[in-house]
């Protein structure tokens, strides 16, 4: 039996469904580290649990195996991403799994960072543990598209979040977007940013409707606060707004002929122009290259509908609201130029759900074939 | 106790459910009757049901009583709708319960129509049967909304079907609207088709999509052809386009000026003009008195709008599909004339169902409180 060819029960399905789901209690906490859960078991019977929490705080294998202690001998490791084989801000736990004697290690995926990037099934190999991988690879794919964009791509995973009546508008013709969409999609949406590393929004966006763009929770979920970025070519709305109130970090991308104010304190970048808008590649180069995973996009048509044209949405999140608001109000997309049926774009439907009187639609954008 | 307390049983509730799921079953064929379904049962024991499959043809107690035979006597009767007490194209059902002895008639609803509206229920009443109604009347209300608005508000009920893109475009500006929803959503159009009355559509619909307007069912299931109706005031469509090819009548409206043209061989009546477009209440009463109970509009943005801001939409029959035509695609409703947040028009969403990859919306206006 090859490692990759080992065959996995529905015990191993269970122990790796649940490892997924710790994992997804870092949502807000572990930027810019993946997610990772673990589960540590002998047969049906779960002797340790672990998640990692947090960016500098222990991996979720370490968490597992402090809770396992002892009972961590022979057992079953299932991890949702490859254990880590170089000392970052905490020590490998591949040599943490080593050093327990642990008998076999499941993981749901390779960690393509290219410190890890196999290095940690092979030391585990090399140590006599039993390994396989690929258990729910698609799930933990999912779960840290984020971060593999980052890596794989070298940009964040960009979400494009808008809330639209039933016929298509984001607001009226005067600029008015109040009270769209219902109390239970806004404390919904709070809860995407959360886990965002960067909400991204522009100009025009930050004089019509002066969003905060900052997290707020009914509760007190820890979160890591987003990094607002203004997409701001001749800087026209620094000093304005409340994009820069509250607990979270503000960086301008500019042309490169603006000149920042004086007295101008915050983070700022410039970058080309493309089309009469800023270089949206660069800007989300520029983002990944500040350890940003996943990006939330919440502008309007114009910049909505550049970052579709140029194939950079990963995802749509839409929220209807059952009210009408009739052929002059603002458009979803600007500028998307389709005189033809053929031209139509396809999206894919991942997921509806209602909240209150809405409905929340998860879309992907569909990638020629 | 009063006939009209009666307390139901949970036996009650089921026979009745499946009176109002044995009435559907005439959805395609009773019009301008009303659905109606009947179960007749001793107990739990069910020992003969019927529903009413076609105009001129046996009620559905009539085809119940046949059903059950001498089980009738003493029997307790389910019936959606309250037994008739006139001799229309066939006999009195209430002297068809009283003659075969049935000990208990339990209606959902009294009927308004006005040779019926409570004398049905005094008929069986004299004659010592127990009565009882009110049992899933809104149920009940719902299965005849068309037939019920017809007879208490004069006018059809009308519900517009539209099919959008997710940006809420009904077509292409340059009118191209092929294949926006899929095929499973064009089958389910077919079905709604059936069910009305009439299909309405506008001078620019025949002219920009050329419509057919009839239903194409892939199986042989029976169904009365709607009545195709064409708002177009100055009779410019007449002699064009599939609006009049196929097995259904063909009516026009228009404008008291127009004159139909030599040899015009199709229906045709004159309306007043309201707003540069026809009077549609008088467009609408017009139908009801032609025993039209349900309307369905298949037309534009300008008569959906019309439609709309007149307050003379029930339902909306809503195709998403997960695709985005872009800002210069053609709007949903026009003419709403919404110039602040307050004025917005809100609708219930009735219904959500998944078809193919469209989703399916049934929303109702909501009227102003």
């Amino acid at each position: 039996m090859t490692f990759d060819a080992m065959a996995f029960s529905a015990t191993d399905h269970a122990m790796m469904a649940q490892a997924l789901r710790l994992a997804e209690r870092g949502a807000y906490t572990t930027k810019p580290n993946p997610m990772v859960g673990c589960v540590i078991a002998h047969g049906d019977e779960v002797v340790g649990e672990g998640w990692h929490a947090i960016a500098g705080g222990p991996h979720a294998e370490v968490v597992a195996l402090q809770a396992a202690g002892d009972r961590a001998r022979g057992a079953t490791v299932y991890v949702t991403l490859e254990p880590c084989a170089h000392t970052g801000r905490t020590g490998p736990c591949a040599d943490a799994l080593i050093a327990a004697g642990v008998g076999r290690v499941i993981a749901a995926m390779r960690d393509p960072f290219p410190q890890v990037d196999g290095a940690g099934f092979e030391r585990l190999r090399a140590a006599g543990i039993v390994v396989g991988h690929g258990l729910m690879a698609a799930a933990a794919r999912r779960l840290n598209h984020g971060f593999l964009s980052r890596i794989e791509r070298r940009r964040p995973w960009v979400r494009v979040k808008l809330a639209m009546s039933l016929d298509g508008r984001t607001a009226l013709a005067n600029g008015d977007s109040k009270w769209i969409s219902g109390e239970a999609s806004r404390r919904d949406v709070m809860r995407w940013r959360a886990r965002a590393g960067a909400l991204l929004t522009g100009a025009g966006t930050v004089l019509a409707d002066d969003p905060q763009l900052t997290v707020r929770f009914d509760d007190d979920t820890p979160f890591v606060p987003p990094l607002r970025v203004v997409l701001d070519p001749g800087l026209a709305t620094v000093g304005r707004g409340h994009v820069r109130a509250g607990d979270a970090s503000t960086l301008y991308f500019h042309a490169p002929d603006a000149k920042p104010p004086r007295m101008f304190d915050a983070a700022h970048a410039a970058v080309g122009m493309r089309d009469g808008l800023l270089d949206l590649d660069a800007v989300l180069q520029a983002l990944a290259a500040r350890e940003i995973n996943e990006v939330q996009v919440e502008a309007g048509a114009t910049l909505a509908g550049a970052l579709l044209r140029a194939g950079l949405v990963d995802e749509v999140l839409l929220y209807v609201a059952p009210i009408l608001l009739g052929a002059e109000a603002r458009p979803l997309f600007d500028g998307l130029r389709i005189d033809d049926m053929a031209q139509r774009l396809h999206l894919r439907t991942v997921e509806t759900r209602h909240l209150g009187d809405d409905l929340r639609l998860l879309l992907r954008p569909e990638r020629e074939a």
